[in-house]
């Protein structure tokens, strides 16, 4: 499947927090943005991992959340109507004879922009997958990764893998609802909320889930057979395979965009933030440069210099002056705020 | 006067927004910090201009205003607790052979101090003086820039002079109160709310406020010398002159530090925001580098990246590897807030 491709100035890869404030940055400057992301939804890491954890550190705000910060963000850029693509990665990026750059997604989207901002993170952060040979085969039939509802695994043989706080959630869930429930780890030691835990273990003591320490060696769509740590083998026989092998973060595909990594990063001056590709900017977690540290608040400065630098690429004969957004009557009209004029 | 010399692992001089959140990030870095400031309290800039302006691109604030922004650092510094020093401009900087650096404040007071980080904006905001022989010698007894209070003018014969906000509400203050009140102005025109401006018109008109359009050109304690836009000489009897010529920004003695500025700027490098005296960090609008912007959200960043390269000196033998606000518990430890270990 392939679509027209979209014609845009700025095309924003990642719609974390620095992602979201360089869409935020730009549409101060009057150029409007797409924004691709790996997730359903806007936030990455923050989202992902800080969801409902505390953030101290974001200048003027004394304390926030993952979620709260994200959604700080989004009311920031709501002005600005950001076109957002979720649930596809950026897989190729190719500079075109017109100069503009060619970017196309694992969804079959491409896009003709004429600047591009990685604000990739640590990369997209998608669930791990069990490399067993044959197993793809089974998804979504047999085998299930993080699977959003259990309503469908009522009155079946459930083998639930994983030792965290969502597997042992899920364990606990179907043993009123499915035939039979056993829990698989690597491991007798879970990494989980410790009331979760003594959930988990009172019910393996009453009979109601069976633990089996082991590792998965191999999948025949009804029998899982499992190494022991002491190097036997067990077979379970299941009905569905509940997969929760965690989530890691991968750079993915902008690893093979030639922008010269450095160690998984994208080398970038700080004058621009911009890579060794004219137009290709790089803010946040996934560029390097001397003295840079991985923070929040470092990676909202990345994306105000790298939407200045865009805009004079976007708009190459216009002098842009700094305006405030305390006085500019031009920024409160984009904003879509009302001041009386004194 | 000259008091002992305060000992000191940092010296921020500034208590602007860049200033506080500079404290932020060396308390972070389990480093206590004096600071030094020429206005009564914390805020610079963004208190005396924007105190009630709305500021809409600060990092996940969609909103907030001069004041807002400075509660909410103050708020964040708390844990902190830094010892400010109010009403005083450091005057002199001077490097110490052990290496310290040695200030001295315009009150007498003195700080040995390891590092030192220019937070100074474009300067100390201070009211403009007014250049005429003579005339500080009666500053506090005939002559008064923007007087705190209006009681003490109470039955006198009162000169206001000047034509913003300040001026106009002055003047009409002090209708009722004072014996006559002349206000001056060197045109016949104000800069001021509008209803303000219609209220005096109407004192004029009434005979409660007498106009006189002039520039002062000399005064002896009881006469002030007026030129008129015409190159007429007038006298104005009078037993308090109210002058409010305006604030402006004033680097001050920091120009004389040795600090090579460039356009009233000091240059720092992009990975310390180091000046070119090692251990003298300079953040903020006072700093210039390539790619520099005027904009508080850089301001943060440079804070940031100053505070671990003064960690780097007041620690010279620690590793101190970066921690996260969200997950450290050292760090929860510092801000003195609690969570549950999971």
């Amino acid at each position: 499947m392939s679509l027209a491709p979209i014609e845009c100035d700025a095309l924003v890869v990642g719609a974390g927090p620095v992602g979201l404030f360089q869409v935020f940055q730009l549409g101060l400057l009057e150029i409007s943005c797409h924004v691709v992301d790996a997730r359903p939804s806007a936030g990455g890491q923050c989202s992902q991992l800080y969801g409902d954890k505390p953030i101290y550190d974001i200048p003027g705000t004394p304390v926030t959340t993952g979620t709260g910060l994200v959604e700080s963000l989004l009311r920031q850029v709501e002005p600005f109507a950001p076109h957002f693509h979720f649930g596809q990665q950026v897989s190729t990026l190719e500079r075109q004879d017109d100069g503009r750059l060619l970017l196309g997604t694992s969804r079959g989207q491409s896009f003709l922009a004429r600047t591009v901002y990685i604000a990739a993170g640590v990369g997209a952060f998608l669930p791990r997958h069990i490399a067993l040979p044959g197993l793809p085969d089974f998804e979504g039939t047999r085998l299930f990764y993080h699977p959003e509802s259990l309503e469908r695994f009522a009155g079946q043989t459930v083998v639930v893998q994983g030792g965290d706080d969502e597997a042992l959630a899920a364990a606990l869930a179907l043993v009123d609802r499915a035939a039979q429930v056993t829990l698989v780890h690597r491991r007798d030691v879970f990494q989980a909320d410790e009331t979760l835990q003594a959930q988990v273990r009172a019910a393996i003591r009453a009979g109601q889930i069976k633990l089996v320490i082991g590792q998965p060696s191999a999948f025949d769509a009804h029998r899982m057979q499992l190494e022991t740590p002491e190097g036997a083998s067990l077979h379970l026989e299941l009905d569905a395979w509940l997969a929760y092998p965690g989530i890691s973060p991968r750079l993915g595909p902008i690893a093979d965009w030639g922008l010269q990594l450095a160690r998984k990063q994208v080398p970038v001056d700080t004058e621009r933030f911009q890579t060794c590709e004219p137009g290709v900017f790089a803010v946040g977690d996934v560029n390097t440069y001397p003295g840079k540290k991985k923070l929040i608040v470092c990676g909202f400065h990345e994306a105000t210099l790298a939407a200045w630098a865009g805009a004079a690429i976007v708009f190459p004969d216009k002098a842009i002056p700094l305006q405030y957004t305390t006085t500019s009557t031009r920024l409160h009209e984009l904003l879509g705020v009302d001041h009386p004029v004194r």
